[in-house]
C-alpha cells in the first residue's frame, strides 16, 4: 500500500507517526479545557469531538465522543469503525472540499496535552513471546527446562490489574514491596532494586463476547479494536519472592504505561503477518485461520537523568509465538466473557539476539551481565531514568506509529506510611 | 449485642438471616419492573430507591440508589454508610411513628428476583486460608512442602476476573478446556472432568486508594464496605494444566458467584475476632492493630438433580491467617490504586477438620477418597448438582445472615463453536 496523501502537509512525511493511512485514536485536551477525542494528523490532533458536536461526522443516532473516550465508537461496531475511517479519509484526503471547515478543527500536536485513550475494562497480560519465555525459563530453570510443557499448547497468560493501566508520560514511582534473595533470612520491605520494563504490543478488545460462549480465533480477530504499545512495568525481586504458586501480584501492579494513541486494527492490515511455524501442532480451537500477527518494528530507549537516550533494544512484534487473536480465543475458552475496552498484553516481545531483548532482565542476563549505555552501564532501571518504547509499521514511504510510550521512574516513597504519624 | 426488635414481625424470628440488626444491601425487581436498591428485612425487602425518590431517606444531594447498584452509596463514604444505617433503623424499629408509610415500601422477597448487587471493578482472589493451603499443597507436594515459603510472610492472592462475577442462583455452565492428565499423552479440548467450588467470603472495597500510595491495614479496614458469601468456582483438571508459571487463569474464569446481600461491616462489628496466632511474625505493615475478622459460620450443600442436599462441609470464617484488611493493604503495597467496588476473595476456608473442608478437592482429598452423600458419593460436581454456600454470625438470639449463594452446574456445551458451520 501506498502514502495516502493528505492537504496536511505534515502528514505526508516519511518520518511522521501519523500519515493519513494512520488516523490512530487519542484523548487531548488544550490547557485546561475538557479532554476530548481526536485523531493525530501529521503534527496535528482533529478535534473528533467537535466535528461531532458541529455535525460534520455523523455516525449513529446517539453522539459517540460526547465522553473523552473511544469506547463509545468501539460498541457501535466494525461497521462503524470503517465508516469512521472513511469519512475522517475523506475530509483530510488531498483536495477535499470542505478543507477550510476541518481546518478550524485541527490543533497542534505540541500544545496538546494526552490521555488515557479508553476506559480499560479488565487488563490481561500474556507470556506468549517465545524468546523471551525461552531466556527467562533459561535463567530460572536451566536450557533443559526453559519452556514450561504448557507453553508451545496455549498462550499463556495471567489477569493484571486494570487500575495499574496509565498513559505515557505518567511518572512511574519506583515500588515498595517484599524482598527475599538469597542475602536476607527473612523477607523485608524495601523498595525494588530490580525495576524493570517489558517491550509489549497491547490489543484493545472492542467488542464483547457472551458469557459462557467461546470464541474462534476468527470471531477474536473481529473483536479486536485496535493496538497500543504497553510497557508492562516489572519489579523482578518483587516477582521472585511472591510469585509461587499463584504468579505475579505486586510486582506487576505498580504501572503499566500505554501510548497515547490506539492504532486502529483497520491501518495495521497491510501488514499482517502470520505467526512463526510451530513446533508443536495446536489444537484446532487455536489455530488461526490466516495471518494475525502484525510487522511492527519496535524499539527500547533508556536515558539517565542528565544523560542522552541509548537504544538498547530493536526487536519486530512479528517475533511473538501467539498472536493477540489467539490469547483473546483461548480466554474465552472457559466461558469468561470479555468486554469492551480489556485489553491483552502481548507478552514481552524479544528478539532473537542479544540486542533485540525487550527487557533488562535479559539484557543484562539477571543482573549478572550489565550492559552499556551512552555514559555508563545498567542492569536494572536506576532513579529517574526515562524508558521510552517505539514502534511503527514500515509502509512504502510511510510509517503507522503508535507515538512514543514513555516513562520515568522517580524514586520510592522515604517511607510509604510517613503520613500516619 | 441483642436483637433490635423491628415492627416487621418476621425480623424478629431466631431463625430469619435478616434481623433489623443486619440490614444487607441487594438489588431486586419484580416481574418486569427495573431493577432497584433495596434491604432486606425478615420476609420483605424495604424499596430504598423508592424510599429515597419519596423524599423519606436524604442522605445527600444528588441521589445516591437511583440507580441499581449500591456503587453510589459506597462512593459517599464511611460518614453516610453510618447515618444510611441509622435513618433505616429508625423506619423498621419497633413503635416507629412512620411505620404506615414506610409499609408501602416493603415487598415480599418471596415475590422479587435479585440482582448483582454491585458494579465489580475489578476481582481479586486470596489463597489465605491456613488449612486449605496445607491440604492443597501436602496434595500437589507433600507434607514436608505444604506452605510455600511465602505464605506465612504475605497473604498470596491473584487477580481474577471481574467480568465472571454472577448473582446466587444464576446457572453454571461446565467449562471447557485445556486438559492434560497422567493418561494423556497430548493435552486434549474438552469439558471439565474436575469442577469445584471454593467456599470463600468477598470483601465489597467501598472507598478508593491512591495510585502511588500504599494504606495501612488499619485505613484498608475502614476502605471496607461490606461482606459477601463467594463461591469460586475452580476447574482443576485446567488448573493443573495451565497454573505454571503464572498461576491460574481460564480455571478460575467460568464464573464466580455472590450471595445477592452485601452485609455491611457495621452488621458485623460484635462478631470482630482476631487471626489465629502467627507461627512467624509478620512485617510491621501487614500487622493488625485490632481483630479485623468475623465469627462467621459457614456451610456447603450439595444436592444431586432428583435428590436431597447433603451438607458436606462446616466451617468458620475466623479460620482465616489473615483478614480483607490484610489482603487490602498488601494489595497496595507496590502503589497498586484500589477502586469502588472491588471486590477480593477471602481464599477458600478450610478448618481443621475432614468435615471442615472448604472444596471438594480437599473433601475427596484430589477424588482418591470420594464422601458420601445422600442416596450416592462425590468426587467433583457432576452435572446438574447444586451447591449451596451459607454463612451467618451468631448473635444472641439472632443472625446475620447473607442469604444463600447457590448455583446450579449444567452440562458443557456440546460443541462450544457448533454455531460455526
Amino acid at each position: 500500500m501506498k502514502l495516502l496523501k493528505s492537504w496536511v502537509e505534515s502528514a505526508n512525511s516519511a518520518t511522521t507517526d501519523f500519515p493519513l493511512n494512520n488516523l490512530p485514536c487519542g484523548v487531548f485536551s488544550v490547557g485546561d479545557e475538557p479532554a476530548r477525542c481526536g485523531v493525530a494528523i501529521g503534527d496535528f490532533v482533529l478535534d473528533i469531538s467537535a466535528l461531532e458536536a458541529e455535525g460534520l461526522l455523523t455516525l449513529a443516532d446517539q453522539p459517540l465522543f460526547d465522553v473523552p473516550f473511544w469506547n463509545e465508537l468501539m460498541e457501535a461496531g466494525p461497521t462503524v469503525w470503517a465508516e469512521f475511517r472513511a469519512q475522517i479519509t475523506a475530509m483530510l484526503t488531498e483536495g477535499a472540499s470542505k478543507r477550510w471547515i476541518i481546518e478550524d478543527h485541527l490543533v497542534p500536536r505540541a500544545e496538546v496535552s494526552l490521555h488515557l485513550p479508553f476506559v480499560v475494562a479488565e487488563y490481561t497480560d500474556f507470556y506468549a513471546g517465545r524468546h523471551h519465555a525461552t531466556n527467562v525459563g533459561t535463567m530460572f530453570r536451566g536450557a533443559e527446562n526453559a519452556l514450561p510443557p504448557n507453553w508451545l499448547h496455549m498462550p499463556i497468560g495471567y489477569n493484571g490489574r486494570a487500575s495499574s493501566v496509565v498513559v505515557s508520560g505518567t511518572d512511574i514511582r519506583r515500588p515498595w514491596g517484599q524482598l527475599k534473595g538469597p542475602e536476607f533470612e527473612a523477607p523485608i520491605f524495601a523498595p525494588s532494586r530490580r525495576f524493570d520494563i517489558e517491550l509489549e504490543l497491547g490489543a484493545v478488545v472492542g467488542q464483547a463476547s457472551t458469557h459462557g460462549q467461546p470464541v474462534t480465533v476468527a470471531e477474536a480477530d473481529a473483536m479486536i479494536f485496535g493496538y497500543v504499545l504497553l510497557n508492562d512495568w516489572s519489579a523482578r525481586d518483587i516477582q521472585a519472592w511472591e510469585y509461587q504458586p499463584l504468579g505475579p501480584f505486586q510486582a506487576k501492579a505498580t504501572a503499566t504505561s500505554i501510548s497515547p494513541w490506539i492504532v486502529m486494527k483497520a491501518a495495521l492490515e497491510p501488514f499482517r503477518t502470520a505467526t512463526p511455524p510451530r513446533d508443536l501442532p495446536l489444537l484446532p480451537h487455536l489455530v488461526e485461520p490466516g495471518p494475525m500477527l502484525y510487522n511492527v518494528a519496535l524499539e527500547v530507549g533508556l536515558k539517565p537523568n542528565n544523560g542522552s537516550e541509548t537504544v538498547i533494544s530493536r526487536t519486530n512484534y512479528a517475533e511473538m509465538y501467539y498472536s493477540a487473536a489467539q490469547q483473546l480465543a483461548h480466554h474465552t475458552t472457559s466461558g469468561c466473557a470479555m468486554n469492551i475496552g480489556d485489553l491483552l498484553g502481548s507478552g514481552t516481545i524479544s528478539g532473537p539476539t542479544k540486542d533485540s531483548r525487550g527487557s533488562l532482565l535479559e539484557l543484562s542476563w539477571g543482573g549478572k551481565e550489565p550492559f552499556a549505555i551512552a555514559g555508563g552501564s545498567r542492569s536494572f532501571i536506576e532513579d529517574n531514568d526515562t524508558l521510552t518504547l517505539r514502534g511503527a509499521a514500515l509502509g512504502d514511504g510511510y510509517r503507522i506509529g503508535f507515538g512514543a510510550c514513555w516513562g520515568k521512574v522517580i524514586p520510592a516513597l522515604a517511607d510509604p506510611y510517613a503520613r500516619k504519624t
